[in-house]
């Protein structure tokens, strides 16, 4: 795990700046044999992709993946596969405005404090463009978890739950409801509260936060480790590690504070099926007991804080500390929750992947156990 | 970082099973000359020893720390530093009665579908007694960061902001509450409430949830790496990885998905001292922007879950996976959360520490920056 | 893999100083259900302990292994496993006479330049009692490749080859014979010369150096990654790692500089058994080919140096720079390399341990393959 | 460190095949503000570029270095670091009539036992083209490296000291000889006897191995961890993962071995310098002594075998295990030996690199230490 890695044995190096010649990463320690071609990764790159509605931003990013490396024919070799985006649609122009002003909710004045240094384009680094190679990496990372026997059933799916003050009802969720409406929105009759909270922002030349959750089927019980690198412990690390994102919960997350042992703890009764993962009688805990999966759905929560680029006038200081006024122009989405959904997704399927890989270990040992 | 380590370049290797013969952890990469001994270690450890008070469990436990290797002559000598604290008040015969019935809300049941054999005892390795190598680590962390000039100033401050329904005041925090209290509340106010929330649920064999907030002082501007290590995103798996913890908020966290960029960003105005980073007007972000801490306070709210082992019965199952109920007995906190409160503190510490190594890499090479 | 962590997978971690309370190791990352108890670890600590003849020092250290934490039962329970030698026949007195010296050959000097301070009785962290965590831990990797199918006929076995101008026949090598002398000398006739090397340079106040090699049988093919992070690579970091290790051979060695592509080539032949493993007519690449096992004996030899701690007057400085002279007394080894038998081949015992759990992954999504 | 990552905080994770659309690295943890541009990297990869004469093979490669991220207006800017050479000259043809065939000394066999698939053109992975990457990351290092005040004065050389049977003595190294022959050879005299012996080589349809030296000069003291992660245990994995190579020596090397403590210890005396590393009056240990850098030059000796692809007939067995003859045609070095003098360069650079942020560490908290 290093500055920009993610990972301990499915690992993935995102490099690249919004404006810059490409982004991309690079998966190192991907199993051989795992069928793999852009047709598995550009679909989900494609869900990201803005530009399709009004309420996200305009730019025209063909976003092409390639793969430099690590597959032949058709297959994984178990070597590094290198996944590249070039940048075609680059405006570095657009920020000759703001790159001598600290954007007030933007990296650009840490960036300034930590390093000395900074590329002003587009939030370089800090731009929502570098989350293209953990989705491409996803691609790979869910491609992985098919061919594993334990985890051929694992579904991600995720969707945004909350807009502003439009909120999903918990009880309409509905998987099939994401795809055909421009918010991820997983229950239909929100859609409309949501359009009219980001139109009555734009509009105000604002932006809204909102909340994604995102929920994972079929993750075998035993994933995870029981201290420090707990499952949740990471899926935390891997949303909090997303732009934008200020908080995330497992399962009932701060309800428990105000529940009582008796109505927090998964009860167990004896499963027909004699399996004990299926033995909890509710799942308040998200899937997750101790740091390891318990053969439930996950349920993750994911905050993610309005759009910081707004048109609206902001006070703010420039390179020479000395107090200036900005409105932002130029193409930005008024609600980076939207697109943070696939995203969260992807850090998911990321997350999976290398527990699955760290669970054939756990039980390298045990009779009967591998492959869980 | 692995299964049990925490930390890039300070790490944290904790070990130890609650009923075992010992606990402890290795701190390996804390540089030379720290001066260090046992009293800077031990204070620690008492703020989250129990058996103070109706809140927590009645285990005597002395709980001594002793450091094995890596200091010599009061200072630490760059090498790794083992901390062992014996365990001396072992009943592992309490645990006769559950060993084969898998206790709701506690590991037991995943322990044995990851690993196929558990130590029963205590939780083994999932009991809170874990965390006393994360507490006595933080405690070189402490000294490590008092002696870098940059980070000598650092202060990290947790409370109980919550205890069930019993809340404190935001507005009330008040840090010289915090140790007169036997729930480390920061509003003297609120102890009555918490008091009472927690003596009914003791009454009904229950237990009670709640919410620490940490609040670190004084840390630079500049920590924290722009990707999947960002300094959030660590906080968040080091909290996450608490056993009980099921979410964690960074500043405003989910109140973000309510509010318009407008209202969230935090505007610069020129500052007096001359420093960037005293040129925020507030502080929405919890004092972290793009992942590197801004100089602001930093802020984080933890959820705990309230105690899974309660006397009331609840439904379980036993090893054969037939029905049984459970009805547990022995010495268990009502609330977690209360001694939750040092660790969460502790984990800001190693966090803190990590960063603040890694830091020195990051400047390297800028003239007028190292030491940050 | 860190300052004094060892491993990807099956990691590693020593601690400890020479006269210090204890010196000992967490492994962490063994898999469960491993049997495992001090019976499994002490014989091999027992095979390095000194003073059982002329040729190796005479302190008497009962170096008795304690498992601290990890087990439970007579098994692995997947978590951490410390384990521990407490120091009982500390000396510091020994080495007040050389504590204000640099002593020629020993990190005494590098150890102030780095870190401005140090332990200076024993050695401190410099000491050979620093191998003891590495021995200590091997028996655990031992242990664990027994479990694993793949592995489980895996034998390293590890003699003296040289020691000064005395030489071991390659022809003669005897596994029996390295038990029953006191040099762990592989070859019976050189055992008199050997005797005759180490008596003459103990009455000349000197020391000798000598070659170790080490042969591990049974190992599957596979084993070892194709880039950075080969086989052989990390043999050459393991055996490099021990103190007074110059320099590392794998198969032939240095003797491929002056050998032609047609003599160096291991040729291939149908193999009867219908393994390609058992295809390979030679073994001139000492079992490693492009980073990975062959499934042919692996073959390593290391050279140590003399024992820098000489009773012979050597010249050098105090801690003030001035001109002194030393003449080390005490108890030190004649020849180090002899005692550097176990611990190159606990090394290599290691670096198989985490390569065959590294292995698992690998071939995680190979249908046939996995486990290997 | 993963499977193809070298290093801990300056990581170099390298990918890309023969064959493929192209190879390259990400540099992570770099720190900001290091000039660095293609004119940096590029002489760095044109010393590695073959077809220059008769001793290595003739393939047009012009390996255009490009830099996809990480530099902006000329500067590093503490972001990842992505370097990429497009492959123009594949010619995958002409590996056809060994893709069915083990050719001997090749990894091919191992890869199709590891991995269950292979990429067969130019050997894929386990092409000289993999290090590449390597070659064009020694040319950041280099840059950071220079920037850095306790380093700026590092100089690296390397030469081919031995080609088969023609040796360069070491009495008449030069190091200005190296760059004005087509074998990198420090001495003029030998010349003469490694192009007889290359063009003997080549007549037979055979290879040679030869030996490689490198020196760093102006390391400072300190340098290197004290335990496995020892300066010199690294510098082994680094030489050893280079493909082909066997065997790894520092200082005096295997002649350590037939030495006695009084002729191998370096004697120190007061220095005139008043500093300590100025202080020992010879140099067995090669600059490095526990593990740690002395501040006298280092010295590096790897062997490298002969070209497993030769034209002379070798006896193999095909995929379907079956005897079968090669003659290896196509373009390929008759000495990879030679070629391996820049990438024996390259990985000191980078472990040097590494472990000069490591040490930035190590002193934080020493007062006067810091930068060393």
């Amino acid at each position: 795990m290093g500055n920009n890695q993610f990972g301990r044995l499915f690992t993935v190096l995102t490099f690249g700046e919004s404006h810059g010649p490409a982004v991309g990463c690079v998966v190192d320690g991907c199993p051989a044999n795992v069928p793999l071609g852009p047709a598995d990764i550009q679909p989900m790159l494609d869900r990201r992709r803005p530009g399709t509605g009004p309420n996200v931003s305009a730019r025209k990013e063909p976003d092409r993946v390639e793969i430099l490396s690590g597959v032949h024919e058709g297959v994984t070799t178990g070597h590094p596969i290198c996944l590249l985006v070039v940048n075609r649609d680059q405006r570095p122009a657009d920020y000759d405005a703001v790159k001598d002003l600290f954007r007030p909710g933007h990296a650009d004045a840490v960036y300034q404090l930590k390093y000395g240094v900074r590329d002003p384009r587009g939030g370089g680094r800090a731009s929502a463009r570098e989350t293209l190679g953990r989705v491409a990496a996803a691609g790979v990372a869910k491609q992985l978890l098919r061919r594993l026997p334990e985890c051929g059933a694992i579904r991600v799916v995720a969707g945004l739950t909350r807009l502003g003050s439009a909120l999903a009802r918990e009880s309409a969720w509905n998987d099939d409801a994401i795809a055909v409406n421009p918010f991820f929105c997983p229950d239909p009759q929100a859609v409309a509260a949501m359009r009219d909270g980001i139109e009555d922002a734009i509009a105000k030349g604002d932006s809204l936060g909102g909340v994604v959750e995102a929920r994972a089927f079929g993750v075998p019980a035993g994933l995870g480790e029981p201290a420090h690198d707990k499952l949740d412990a990471r899926i935390a690390q891997a949303c909090m590690g997303i732009n934008a994102v200020k908080g995330v919960e497992i399962g009932d997350g701060f309800g428990v504070a105000n529940a009582t042992g008796s109505e927090n703890n998964d009860a167990l009764r004896a499963p027909k099926s004699g399996r004990l993962a299926d033995a909890f009688l509710s799942n308040h805990a998200g899937g997750i007991l101790g740091g390891i999966s318990t053969g439930q759905p996950i349920r993750v929560r994911v905050a993610v804080k309005p759009t910081p680029s707004i048109s609206r006038e902001q006070e703010t200081v420039n390179a020479r500390l000395e107090n200036a006024s900005l409105s932002v122009s130029g193409r930005h989405d008024p609600a980076v929750a939207i697109r943070a959904v696939p995203v969260v997704e992807a850090m998911l399927w990321l997350v999976l992947a290398d527990f699955a890989l760290l669970g054939r270990v756990a039980n390298a040992a045990t009779p009967g156990k591998e492959p869980r």
